[in-house]
């Protein structure tokens, strides 16, 4: 099926049929399909999850009037080429990490997550509450887009390596798989770095195409299967504090659907949102136990390390700050962390600590 | 109007219209109003706007073929009536914190929380991925209530007291609004414990009915203007620290409904739930800043009060595990809580401690 053609009939029978709204609902006249392409391999644990969560939630609220038709990576289209596929029509939506398309925007890296930048909270209270989605949305209309958050990791692990890092030098010639600007940041250290979509990385690793790679955290990290080629895993990361995960349509197929159906979409993403992060935190704990149990060593990094990181991240940052909508939504996002972040440590950080403390 | 009789007329049209769903679908066949009453005083920040939340989305997203009629506390029933409201089948929804219904079964504090419990991702973590919805259920099964999480205040205050608080002994004999087992941890220091629903606080507060309060958090806390009577601000506390808020339906009108309104009305909370913790925690920062440049002194408790609040909080809950019920969740709860926040703990706690190290 032509898909291009597919959208623009569907574009005008909607359109037509908003105009008869007041006397039928447009969902009662018509089931449409929409085509969702993911960066996510159908493997992938959690990723590909949270996008499913999407399809299914939208479907069910529909009623099947619009029935999500879930694609992963390699299905349609490869994993990163799901941005110009929704963007030209071909499919009707993606899930992934927006910051694979920092090509296409660098400012595309905030609604994933910026070396040194926000956790998943702070993103959502950025996005929700301090002008994220209405600056995600100005993404959105050069290119097309109407997107929402839609999945968030959590903080991400710092990753997998073959031997240990005792100070930033280690990373000189190191074949590393991250991507965005973490990836670039981690490049500034000397490191070769690689962008590989989630799926290939089992086999770069084991191939030795790659040195060691960051993915998500011990949950999909053990799915994937990578403490069977490298047994050094580093808690925690600079490069990803908090990764937002993107449910993104194409603007015309979201202008022809119904307000209901336009809010369904809206409230079928937050909620995955959440959700997703909520799936990866629970399952996190377990995992790294089993793969310490497995002989897997977990370490973190030296505050050396870190240090190199944080100058490496403000350079990479700094570069971009000539671009209008990467400088506004750098501002936008910092001056949230830093207005919600002291209370955050004031209040649940405080506690945490004190429960530590009492209950040993 | 007769809300029972409504509720009749609707439960039953409900049911006759899904025999015929094949044809057409129920929603398209008429509109139906239902009624969602509030714990919340309609001016109370972020609880009542959940409420809202979880009413608009449902009215939005099902084309007003549900529309959420918000009654919030006082309008239709009292803050505390809500529960027997629904049950009863006075109203069809409510809106509010489960732990103001401990009489009704003491294991409905673990869906608001508990003293030294979960903090919100925590909650949420154990809610959708580790048993605690379905924990949720079987209370609401005995009660006729279908209900979800539908909001989160995040970390909660310490509170409001008009002297500092320098040891254990200072809450002998004061007179303190603290709601669910909390509050009656705080009893067994001595305090005199009242439960009071938000909108009659402030009230409480000024005519000195009590020496000091906790609510929710610097921004829902100045809105309430407590610091217009005390100046002492206890930041952390131990008795909310990620504390729920729930939407209940009543099962029959649950059951009445059509598979797309129920996954609409199980989004619409989940949505909600994330949605307004980051609503308090975008907001909480800023307005800490005010009520210290106004002259509140923010406090954190000592070792040995967080002490006494650790002894006094497993005093409390271990008073209930004779109840099967309250047991399963108390140990669900708390094995889905050690096991989720180590990670947490080593991933984004130790990211969040380089930063604030490296970013100074």
């Amino acid at each position: 099926m032509d898909r291009r053609s597919f959208l623009r009939t569907s574009a005008i029978g909607g359109t037509a049929a908003a105009a008869t709204s007041l006397a039928a609902p447009v969902y009662a006249q018509g089931k449409r399909t929409l085509t969702l392409v993911t960066t996510w391999g159908r493997g992938l644990a959690g990723v590909h999850d949270a996008a499913q969560r999407c399809a299914d939630s939208i479907t069910a609220m529909t009623d099947g009037q619009l029935t999500v038709d879930l694609k992963a990576a390699g299905e349609l289209v490869g994993a990163f080429e799901v941005f110009d596929a929704v963007t030209s029509g071909q499919a009707d939506m993606y899930h992934g990490a927006d910051y694979y398309f920092v090509n296409q925007h660098p400012a595309y890296a905030y609604f994933t997550s910026v070396p040194f930048g926000m956790t998943a909270q702070e993103l959502a209270n950025w996005y929700y509450y301090a002008g994220g989605m209405e600056l995600h949305d100005e993404l959105g209309q050069i290119f097309g887009l109407k997107s929402f958050l839609g999945g968030n990791t959590g903080a991400q692990s710092g990753g997998w390596f073959t031997k240990e890092i005792t100070g930033p030098e280690d990373f000189q010639g190191l074949k590393f798989r991250m991507p965005g600007l973490g990836g670039e940041a981690l490049g500034k250290l000397g490191a070769s770095v690689q962008n590989l979509p989630g799926a290939e990385v089992y086999q770069a690793l084991a191939s030795g195409a790659i040195d060691g790679t960051e993915w998500i955290g011990p949950w999909a990290d053990e799915k994937a299967g990578f403490q069977e080629i490298t047994k050094f895993y580093y808690t925690a990361g600079f490069h990803e504090p908090g990764a937002g995960l993107s449910l993104a349509m194409n603007r015309d197929v979201f202008d022809s659907l119904t307000p209901a159906q336009q809010k369904i979409y809206e409230i079928a993403a937050g909620e995955a949102h959440q959700n997703n992060l909520a799936q990866f935190l629970s399952n996190n704990g377990a995992a790294l136990q089993r793969l310490q149990a497995g002989g897997v060593k977990v370490l973190e990094f030296s505050d050396s390390v870190w240090d190199a990181f944080g100058t490496a991240s403000k350079e990479t940052l700094d570069q971009y700050m000539g671009d209008d909508i990467f400088s506004r939504v750098r501002n936008s996002a910092e001056e949230s962390m830093k207005a919600s972040s002291n209370w955050i440590t004031r209040s649940e950080g405080t506690y945490r600590t004190q429960r530590d403390r009492v209950l040993g």
